[in-house]
């Protein structure tokens, strides 16, 4: 994995060379810190959601973060139409379907942007991709109760969805319907935080702004979250001070240390 | 009052163990603040507004909060909605009429809500609260400027409103109606920093989600609050280093630092 | 400057005597940084936005801040109410255009509020304010790309305008329309951090609450925020650590502190 590891590291640098736009149209809990981990991780963030200039907005964008976490249905309107726009144009769409599974709303209007977007990632918890794939996933309000940790599974919902597929957890599991990549770096720290799924999604969006090998951004992109926390865990006596570590380890974060600190590994069957 | 003492401890201590589920319909300001401080003191947060999925939401929580800090008519409608599902199925509801007074919406609003929904828990300033009341409370903002601080006083609105009401301030008081609780755990760093109320309320769904004895739940929940806030301030220089130290210490905060420390007194006349 | 510095320091002090309530129609990215940050300074927060109650919101304030930074038709419609109502009682409305240049709502918004409404205080980037005067300014999501750094521009766009124009960057430009000034304080740290532009405009809010020379308000309060943030960076390992040290600072400021470190020139052609 060390080619893999070299590979990851010049996509990051690619982050901080470019500064893409980061398009959101994400939930209210989230903005503040999930425009900041774009900073941190070296891109630019914008927050946008009317429907009158997102369209607009996506157009100077180099990937489209859409996030159902406090969904409305005027924001499914807005969502679509940046979606669409940014298909049009080839501007990569992460989507982060929080809560499928919990509520009807949230579990339509996901399935709906899988068949009507071309979805570039889809990250989500075992929950929430258990249940939009139709393999019993259980979600109490945005946390997964019951889901899809197999990697062959997962490499089979990719394949069914013609995404690249990104389910979190201790083991992230990462597919594009080919192969299946587990990443192993993380902290049990980032399940004591409001959020830090969202991150995720946004740091693969930076990613993916860059790289547009789905499956290496995505896996790319949770292993370098998952080295700052790991970094950030020792200084933390709670997950405040967490929190506050790992921001600065991402901005902190350097080429190197991700070249040397990854850990991604082929799970393909 | 050690045996009360023991009896929060336990309270605190079922949170943990069952992680009740707290539907929020609260503010844009504290949004993250409050989901953090759910899960730091146990519980798992999910903030839903869309009238849409809000019956569906609620059926799966243990306790719902109702927060009007910047509230519009669409949210009014979804508030009553998720209200209404939560009385039906005897949901606890916690409301923080944020800003009542200062503004007739929010003041109608929240007399609608005593009026029209079964309310387990109020929490407000004692403007608030005392202009709820029509006890002459003044309110600029979301600051109180005069209003209630004698316990009778709260006794007696607790028992018109026939709801557990709890005023916050540097003795905070709680009543059912029957008897008045004065707790006297919390730090003025509280005053220094915005959303420290809708965070108490916060905390106040999420002991109501495992003890039905509302009085019960709200003092103690409030003794918990100010608990931590005491243990965070010798380690702050600042409101901003209290802020991070005190969300360590809600979480970090076990069964046995409640028992020792919770510092509630029976001012039942 | 001497004389300013004393100046800059009384207002400072004023502000914590009287405590003016802010009242904010922000957008959902800073809302919590900002209310934050008007605390810290001290006056006290209000963020409402319905256009039910904006106008009796607004006649408790002592400044209006409006920043159209998540942009939607039902808040320009709010923002209107209230910036009409605040211009009715004399309460001084402080504009934050975030973002306009970079799509036509932001651009058309932004223009109808300096035709329409009477603004004390217009802080943006470089080139928020050259796109705004039609002196080609570029800007990419909130980011100024190219813009308006000449203190005569600056100047030139105040009299046009008719308000005080203040351009946040490596130095700060402050006009009136007859006077130029330079703020020489701050920090690159706040560059590397979402909404420290509309925390700038909360502080500039804070000072024109109590002081109607919006020349001296604006520049004290530029100068004073970056005072702040050079206090803070030291102390910092990264962009997380240092917005809590600069959060802290600001709230530990004392007049003195002021007086002594506030740097503004006068670069009046």
């Amino acid at each position: 994995m060390n080619e893999m590891n070299n590979q990851v590291a010049r996509v990051f640098a690619r982050i901080r060379t470019q500064t893409p736009l980061i398009h959101h149209l994400t939930n209210f809990v989230v903005m503040n810190d999930t425009a900041n981990v774009t900073m941190h991780i070296g891109a630019s963030p914008v927050m946008a959601h009317a429907a009158a200039e997102v369209e607009e907005m996506v157009s100077l964008a180099g990937a489209l973060v859409i996030n159902i976490g406090t969904l409305t249905p005027d924001w499914i309107e807005a969502m679509f139409l940046a979606g669409k726009r940014a298909n049009a144009l080839g501007v990569p769409v992460v989507l982060d379907p929080v809560g499928a599974g919990a509520t009807t709303l949230r579990t339509q209007t996901s399935q709906r942007m899988l068949n009507e977007l071309e979805i570039a990632v889809i990250r989500g918890n075992a929950g929430e991709i258990a249940t939009l794939s139709g393999s019993g996933g259980v979600v109490r309000g945005v946390d997964s109760i019951e889901g899809v940790r197999d990697p062959e599974a997962v490499l089979h919902i990719a394949r069914t969805w013609n995404t690249v597929v990104a389910v979190t957890g201790q083991r992230d599991l990462v597919s594009d319907g080919r192969r299946v990549l587990g990443i192993d770096n993380g902290h049990v720290r980032l399940t004591q935080l409001t959020g830090t799924g969202c991150m995720a999604t946004t740091v693969i969006a930076a990613f993916a702004a860059v790289e547009h090998d789905f499956l290496l951004a995505a896996s790319g992109a949770l292993a370098t979250f998952g080295l700052a926390a790991e970094l950030a865990a020792s200084a933390a006596s709670g997950p405040a001070s967490f929190k506050l570590a790992f921001f600065d380890q991402l901005f902190n974060l350097s080429a190197e240390h991700v070249a040397a600190g990854v850990r991604i590994v082929d799970l393909t069957p």
